[in-house]
């Protein structure tokens, strides 16, 4: 796995093309009933994406594997070029990402769920009654008052009964096991600890259960906390210099932020609302030097998520009409995917492979005339992995070495 | 890597069809606007070959890996079934290939490029003002008449200020780096070694640049010389008893004919010019027993390498018109393809997919009815690697076991 990234990254070459990498977050659909067995990628009026078809090389990528369902963080690490077995990021640094806390390296992280604890400390609700965020704010705020020696505790509210904690000290290490058992009528599990190397970790992580244990034992439905992902922020090797590029990153939602900066990519703000606001961020990027843009559009993801293939539809549409917007910022070399697939009928992430456009370069082009999973499927771009997108931009883009002589 | 071949090479029987590789050197290329959007292989004139591909399978290879660019050596091992990773041909012992010397194994070889200095000894022209050839040759004799104990040193001319040198001795190690800084303003390098291993190799190389220094130091132009690519001509494992065949090759290029040596073919004759020499020598194959024939047509490259479209059309329909003296020879298994894609508007080589033919044994046939880029991508045999190439040889001359019971 990964071998074409890892050639590409030996043949970098320090200059070419300019690249947009343009992620329609859940892109990918299957058919869908409603829709006459078309995909709202079928359904959908997209015209400026069709005309670019038209002059691009299509196919589909893969994520992860044949099969294999990818949570955001791998499926993006994969468009970036990194193995996402071997470069899994842990659940607890995603979710704290996902609200924007700025992580620093090494600071271990955890999703706390509140929960209810009956009198002899078996859980009787995995989610507390789900507890109002309002409520939820009060609590954290509360825990956030914990005081560890040598590690500083960081308690943040997500949403109802959802909250994380950071740790931050020196020494702390990764493996950790969650202490939620999965199920009621059970106690929270000890703080499990893989390794002697890890026992300080636990013994800090346990002391903070304790703790939190005993400030919020007179709390009615919220009197206990289960710790999941409990996870080291580790250091990842930087995108631009293991392809010697100047990265920027152009997305409205936390995570896909925290994911880009993980990887030391420049985070550019861009006002939420419709796309012209990152059509200018998109612009700026370049007009700062940078010569690799990634930009992340979220809510065909969402839609997918509830089902809603009305919107997911519309969602397609509202990229379309920006589309011509991010292309007179002069790129390159433009890609346009997704992550994964969201089917709609199946509201959740899904394995299928997701539909991949690749204008600039040189391709081979007029093959197709639309772009929809059907049309990517027998595109000029074959059936590829998400590692070897990279390796195909940096072609595209003039930025690789010829391998051997 | 190569999961296919390994198994192969296991499986591998001493019987069966014979089979013919055609390697249409940098046969795949991408869209000509001059073409209207067509590549050359749609726009030539190939009867021959459209005939056989309505009785064959086709499909595309994808060299080394995705977005990669081989060069032709890569491109070659992988084809014959070897990694090309793994199996790297050094620079130097292609040059040397190339030029048609008769390598040992163990040789050390290296590319000259004869520069200019000045009196500081700093490089003011990294090709001594691209001297003549002739002047090539005259300082290349020059040189090879240095002598270092232990080692014997052969120097020959390439080309303009090109020349190449071969240390001849026992115990020479691979892994020297090079002595050009690959830019105007500096010195040249002393030769770096790698490890104590590489020590008494790096002496000898030493030596070498400063006898040839000294020797030089009179010369207007060439008045010093820059070593790249020094390789070891290490032993690659016999085609032929890997894969049980009696291979030969049918080339007129000295490095593919190199090649091809390295790897134990038995090198054929055959006259330049029109093609009926290589048809005649193809025949001579089949007749001296050998069951394997590589085919070299390296003009469709040399023709993308010029932006030459017009000539890659005649290339491809001079070797369609030889086709059929080809096929007369009576092989079992007939193989066209390209080691990998030179496309016209680019100029060099490229990582697009190359078109692949396979006719005989049995194949799904009649999906296609024209050999070109699109019809390949959507043929029988799909997208495979070149790794994949020799055991799906293999097989169709049924040559090859059944894998477990």
């Amino acid at each position: 796995m990964g071998r074409s990234v890892e050639l590409a990254e030996s043949l970098a070459l320090p200059r070419g093309g300019r690249i947009l990498l343009a992620v329609l977050d859940g892109l990918g659909d299957v058919s869908v009933p409603e829709l006459g067995g078309r995909t709202p990628m079928e359904a959908a009026d997209i015209p400026n994406l069709d005309a670019l078809v038209r002059d691009s090389a299509i196919g589909q990528h893969v994520p992860v594997a044949q099969g294999i369902t990818p949570g955001s963080g791998p499926a993006h690490m994969a468009l970036f070029g990194y193995d996402p077995v071997d470069n899994l990021i842990g659940r607890g640094v995603l979710e704290v990402l996902g609200i924007g806390f700025p992580l620093e390296m090494g600071d271990l992280a955890a999703r706390i769920n509140f929960c209810t604890l009956d009198g002899d400390g078996v859980i009787t609700d995995r989610r507390a009654g789900r507890i109002s965020t309002g409520e939820c704010e009060v609590l954290a705020e509360m825990l956030d008052a914990i005081t560890i020696p040598g590690v500083q505790v960081i308690v943040r509210p997500v949403k109802e009964h959802r909250a994380c904690v950071v740790f931050r000290g020196d020494g702390l290490r990764d493996g950790l096991s969650d202490t939620d058992p999965g199920e009621v009528g059970y106690r929270p599990l000890p703080v499990g600890s893989p390794s002697p190397d890890c026992a300080r970790t636990a013994e800090v992580v346990g002391e903070f259960v304790r703790q939190a244990q005993e400030m919020l034992k007179d709390q009615v439905r919220a009197n206990g906390i289960l710790l999941r992902g409990i996870a080291l922020n580790r250091a990842f090797r930087s995108f631009g210099e293991r392809f010697r590029l100047d990265p920027a990153a152009v997305a409205l939602y936390p995570m896909y932020r925290g994911l880009a900066s993980l990887l030391g990519m420049t985070l550019l703000e861009s006002s939420p609302g419709d796309l012209s606001g990152q059509v200018a961020a998109v612009h700026r990027a370049l007009s700062l030097g940078h010569d690799f843009v990634f930009l992340h559009h979220k809510y065909t993801d969402s839609a997918g998520e509830d089902g809603d293939w009305k919107r997911k539809i519309s969602a397609l549409e509202d990229f379309d009409c920006a589309l011509p917007g991010f292309l007179r910022g002069g790129f390159d070399v433009v890609a346009v995917t997704g992550d994964h697939s969201t089917p709609c009928p199946m509201k959740q992430h899904s394995w299928h492979p997701v539909p991949l456009l690749l204008h600039g370069g040189h391709q081979r082009v007029g093959w197709n005339d639309g772009f929809s999973e059907r049309q990517a499927a027998s595109g000029a771009l074959g059936t590829i992995n998400s590692l070897d997108l990279m390796p195909l931009l940096l072609a595209s883009a003039g930025r690789l070495e010829k391998f051997g002589a």
